[in-house]
Parts: structure tokens; C-alpha cells; sequence
């Protein structure tokens, strides 16, 4: 059983997960082969699944069966299981907690052989869609502080499955690269009284807009300044809100459509690369009083998009600085130029009413 | 010219060097080749090189020509420049200072073909007298906080160069992960009033010896209880001691018995795997009264030992938790039971006879 440990020093948790030493991938020395079709997580391959927590599917069809266009399984090698009691105990001097949380996997189209970025703005709409569903959802379980919804593509970003998907897992506590979102926004506020996020669309939009790729009414996508890597991008809503799950329902397609302008740059810009993109939004809940009030208006929900084309290596895992070799203003201005192929994929008839008939869950 | 610029969120800080994206690198997908013999760093090729800042040579040899052990040398691509002048200036709200630092390279050996771990432990200490020499020096500098060693060891753990080599980089702010560890270790203190790092020696030495993996009169090698990946361990001195350029004379051999285990036992093991190792220790100021009186007491300087078996992903990057599939106590248990040879290579005449002779520098 997999358990969450505390380290004594920084005070950062770990997972120590050794089920997952089980799972079927080797040792990591190069990109392997593309999985052929079908795979379990095919249309028509789904007797051979979990049973479905969720699905965006025509309201005529059946959970477990064929006609859905979006759907969420159980991970497989969870790293944190549901089941579980959320124990903590001290071991000597150090601090341990059973492993109690979710992992799910939202599968994003029955289609093999596609990206997210391939889909109609629809029905990238619909994946969105249930990201919301699944972490409004999983609010409700006391024992659990954060969902972070995240998409590892490509073997190099930590894929070990071709097929098309992204994941969430929910933990009993706020994790750390949040906290550090959340109390650094919250010092701003307290200095300046306004919201970072909102400051820097501010002025990377009017002053600025060297960093900026792309914007609609509702969102825009920008390098950041301080751009860990090169190529990084943010999506970030252009109204000020703390929580993903408070989206408003026109707001998915324009998350759509922001979502699919930037992974269609960055491939075509740069070749296809690996990349993960994760939401950070803010916690269910914090534990002093007051915490509503405050996060309302200091924290600010987005999407991060991290293409992997360097390796970590000892500095940055020592130091906690990042080198990016690519200014933030130039992959802007790369990211820019791209041509977006108009012709994308139209949306299929059956898709259309698949999408019309909104979300069944469980 | 590359430049330092800070998050506005987070405020961590991050070195944009787009000099380096001219170095001859391309994308990474899988493991290039071992680059042949002879390279710009093997002995009889000092004419290739820059000037050489220190080395271990025998003392009737001049610089720049053979007939030494270990040698320091200017990164060819420097991440950071030590001709740059320190400014500091905003950008609207953002902030950023001029690429202000240095970068050297550790060259371990004229030997092409070996590892560290291969070299005789009077070599290794050599080694390990050069880093200490050069932080000593670089802590003249009154621009400079911070001086990081670290070895990338393999492609996939950062290295580009296949000879055997570590690096430093000194900043002119102090890493946010050392600030981490040294806010904790305060935290700690001021809770315990005793070093959590000795806490965790006498704990892991006395009362709960699965996480131990070796241990000499000055050292132990152990494996942390909250390890970040699978076979992560840390050296650490019994004695306490905040600061590693303190380290005495006597050490130097203890700790090169200490590493050279530890990788001849990840080697064999792991099966050869990428790994960096990097040395934790205090900055060189605080910028607060009473600093030294703090840190003297609180903070441990130690050596991180971390293969790279793992890949990171969008969950480790959106939540800085990390998930390890090997348990520290399993990690331990493999690395104690390998059969180190113990008829390494013998130390040679000459190899002795440079030792005996003591560092040179400039």
C-alpha cells in the first residue's frame, strides 16, 4: 500500500509508491514504439476496462459500452487509492500518512490515433467538461485538500500510454507548488491590493504584449516572463476567478479553443514534442478561517503548458533555478508566426449529437 | 547576454541564457553515442582548452601543459558570466538582474574512459579538495551568495561531455532550494533546539538501521525516509557542520571512501544508471544580523546522491510532490548487498607521487 511521507527537512511530501514498481515499463533509456490500435482505452474495447466513473456519451447508450465521446476510468497503477483510511503517524521523528486519494484517467476520445490538439473545439469542450465534472465531484470527499488535473504527452513527458487521455489525482493535502502559488499571490495582494494574475494579464496584453500568443474574449495564452522552460505558455481566464470548477458553461469552448491554438503551435513550431500541461486552480479548502474571503480575490486559476525539449539535470534539481536557453519573447514570437491549419477536422454529425446531449456520469 | 529573472507569483528565480541554445545541442530524444578519445578535456589537450583555473598537478609542471590530476576549467557555455557587473532593475512589475556568476568545470581525471567511481580514493579526494578550494575562492567574490557543485552523470541525467567531469555555479542569490532546507532546519532549531540533519544520523544509525547503506568514521550513506526517486541517498558528516569548505583535511579521504561506495554501489546495482550529485551546503552570507550564530547551529552540509531512473511528469511539475515506485527501506537494502570489488585499481606512482604534491592553483 502506498503511503505519503513528510521529509523531516524541507517539510515536502512524497508518495512512496511500490505497487507502481509492479506496472508493466521498463526502465526508461529511450522513447519506445507508438502502442498499436486497439488498446484498452479503443471504442468498442470497453468490456475490457474498469468499470467508467464518468462519460460524456449519447444519452441512448449505455455505461461500459460504445458511444461516448469523453470517458474517465480508474487508473489502473493508482498512485493514491480511494479506499484507503487517512491515517497519520509519527515513525521516530518522521511524519508519515496512509496514501488516500484518487487517480482517475480521462480518456479524450474512443480514438487511438489522434491528439487532443486533432479534435474539433467541441469536443476538446467536452474534455474540458469533465475535468470540471470529476473535480467538482471529488470536492465532496472530506478527505481530500486539491485535485490537480494534469496531461502527460509523448514518452519524454512521463506517457507510458498512447492513446489519447490526461489525468487526475486528488490528495489529502495542498500540494506544495500550490502553496507557494497561493502564498505568493496572497503577499501581493496584501502589498498592492490586486491580483497578481490580473496584473501581469494587464500588462502583457496593453504594455507588453512581446510574451503574448494568443487571445479570445475569454482567455489569453502567454509566455511568462520567467519562463521555466523554453517554450512555456500559461491560459489564463481573463476574468478574475480563483476556481476552475466555477467555469461558466460558455467558457468551455473558448478554453477550446485556447487549449487547441497552443498545442497546434507548439507542435507544429517544434516538431511534435513532449509536453504536459497541468491546472492549477485553488484548494477545496483551507484550514484556518477566513480562506474564502481571502483566495477569492488573491488567487486566480490557469493552465500551465510545459513542452520538454531540455533534461533536468543536477543544478536545477540542487538549486531550484531553472536555465531556459530560449527567452521567453522569442518562443512567443515563434509561437505567433505558427499558421494554424483552418481546416482542422470539422465536427462529425454523431460527434455534434454526442456533445449536444451533454454529460452522463454515474 | 543572459539575465536573471524572478516569477512575480512564486518569486522564484530563473536564468535566461539564450547564449546557450547556440551550444552544439539538439533536442534531445535519445541517447547520443560516448564521444571518442581524445576530447577537449583528456590529458596532452591543454592547448585546446582555455586557461585552467586550479589544478592538482605535480608540482614541477607548468599550467596548461600535462601532468596533472584534476584540472579546473571556464565553461565553455556559461550559464552565468563573471565579467558582467551586478544590476538590478524592473521591467513594469516584473523583476530582473544581469546574468552575474560564474561556471566552472570540474575536469576529474586526463583519463577519457573512466568513471569517477573507477579513480583511486586518494584521486577522489583530490576531487573533492578541488571543490572546496575552488568555493573557498569564489566565496571572495562580494557579488556571489551561493556556489553549487554538481555532477551530471549520463545523457539523460544532463551531461553532453562523456569525460568524466563535475561543475560549479555561483549565483548571486541564494538557490531556493538550499532557502528551503535552511528555513526547515531554522524551523527545526527553533522547535528542538538541535540540528534535524544529526537528528536523522542518530536515528537512522541507532534506533532504525533499514535506511543505512554504509558508514565510515566521518560519513554515513544512507537513504533518506522521504527519498524523492528510487535509490535517492545522501552523505552526510557525523560531526556537525554547516559549512563544507570547513571540512578538515583528514575528511577529504573519508568522504571519497564515502562516495566511491555509494556509486560503485548505485552502478552495480541500477546497471549503470544517469545520476547527478550535488552538495547542500550554508551560503556564504545571510542578509540578516546574527546569521552565522543561526546557521552555525541549525544547518548540516551533506552531498545528494540521485539517479535517474524515473521520468518527471505533469503531476511532479504542477504539484511538486514527488512519486517515488521504491521504498527507501527496499533502496537500502539492494544498495547495502552488492559485492563492491574490492580490488579497484591500485593507486599508481605517479598518481601518488601529484597527490603527495598538494593543489596548485593560480
Amino acid at each position: 500500500m502506498s503511503e505519503i511521507r513528510r521529509d523531516p527537512v524541507i517539510g515536502r511530501w512524497v508518495i512512496i509508491a511500490p505497487e507502481r514498481a509492479t506496472r508493466p515499463e521498463p526502465v526508461p533509456v529511450r522513447t519506445p514504439e507508438r502502442q498499436p490500435a486497439p488498446c484498452v482505452f479503443c471504442g468498442g474495447q470497453e468490456g475490457l476496462d474498469p468499470h467508467e466513473i464518468f462519460a460524456v456519451r449519447a444519452t441512448d447508450t449505455l455505461r461500459d459500452t460504445p458511444g461516448w465521446q469523453v470517458r474517465v476510468l480508474p487508473n489502473k497503477y493508482p498512485v493514491l487509492r480511494i479506499e484507503n483510511k487517512l491515517e497519520r503517524e509519527g515513525v521516530g521523528m518522521f511524519d508519515r500518512m496512509t496514501g488516500v486519494g484518487a487517480h482517475e484517467v480521462i480518456v479524450e476520445t474512443p480514438d487511438h490515433d489522434v491528439q487532443l490538439a486533432d479534435l474539433p473545439e467541441p469536443h476538446i469542450a467536452a474534455v474540458i467538461r469533465t475535468y470540471r465534472e470529476r473535480m467538482a465531484d471529488l470536492a465532496g470527499d472530506e478527505r481530500f485538500k486539491y485535485v490537480l488535473i494534469f496531461k502527460n504527452q509523448g514518452y519524454l513527458a512521463g506517457a507510458t500510454i498512447t492513446h489519447p487521455h490526461s489525468q487526475l489525482i486528488a490528495t489529502p493535502v495542498t500540494p506544495k507548488r500550490v502553496k507557494e502559488e497561493l502564498n505568493g499571490a496572497e503577499k501581493y495582494y496584501d502589498f498592492k491590493r490586486r491580483c497578481v494574475f490580473c496584473d501581469i494579464i494587464r500588462q502583457e496584453t496593453h504594455m507588453t504584449p512581446e510574451r503574448l500568443v494568443f487571445e479570445n474574449d475569454a482567455f489569453v495564452v502567454l509566455s511568462p516572463f520567467a519562463a521555466r522552460v523554453p517554450y512555456e505558455t500559461w491560459i489564463v481566464p481573463k476574468a478574475h476567478a480563483c476556481d476552475f470548477t466555477a467555469i461558466r458553461e460558455a467558457d468551455y469552448l473558448a478554453l477550446a479553443q485556447a487549449l487547441k491554438s497552443i498545442l497546434l503551435r507548439v507542435r507544429t513550431a517544434l516538431n511534435d514534442p513532449p509536453l504536459n500541461y497541468l491546472i492549477h486552480t485553488a484548494p477545496f479548502r483551507r484550514p484556518r478561517p477566513g480562506y474564502w474571503a481571502t483566495i477569492q480575490h488573491d488567487y486566480h486559476w490557469h493552465l500551465e503548458v510545459i513542452p520538454r525539449l531540455t533534461r533536468a539535470a543536477g543544478f536545477e534539481e540542487g538549486s531550484g533555478f531553472y536555465i531556459n536557453p530560449v527567452a521567453p519573447e522569442e518562443a512567443a514570437a515563434l509561437l505567433r508566426s505558427v499558421e494554424i491549419n483552418a481546416a482542422a477536422p470539422a465536427v462529425g454529425r454523431v460527434e455534434a449529437d454526442i456533445l449536444a446531449a451533454g454529460p452522463v456520469g454515474r
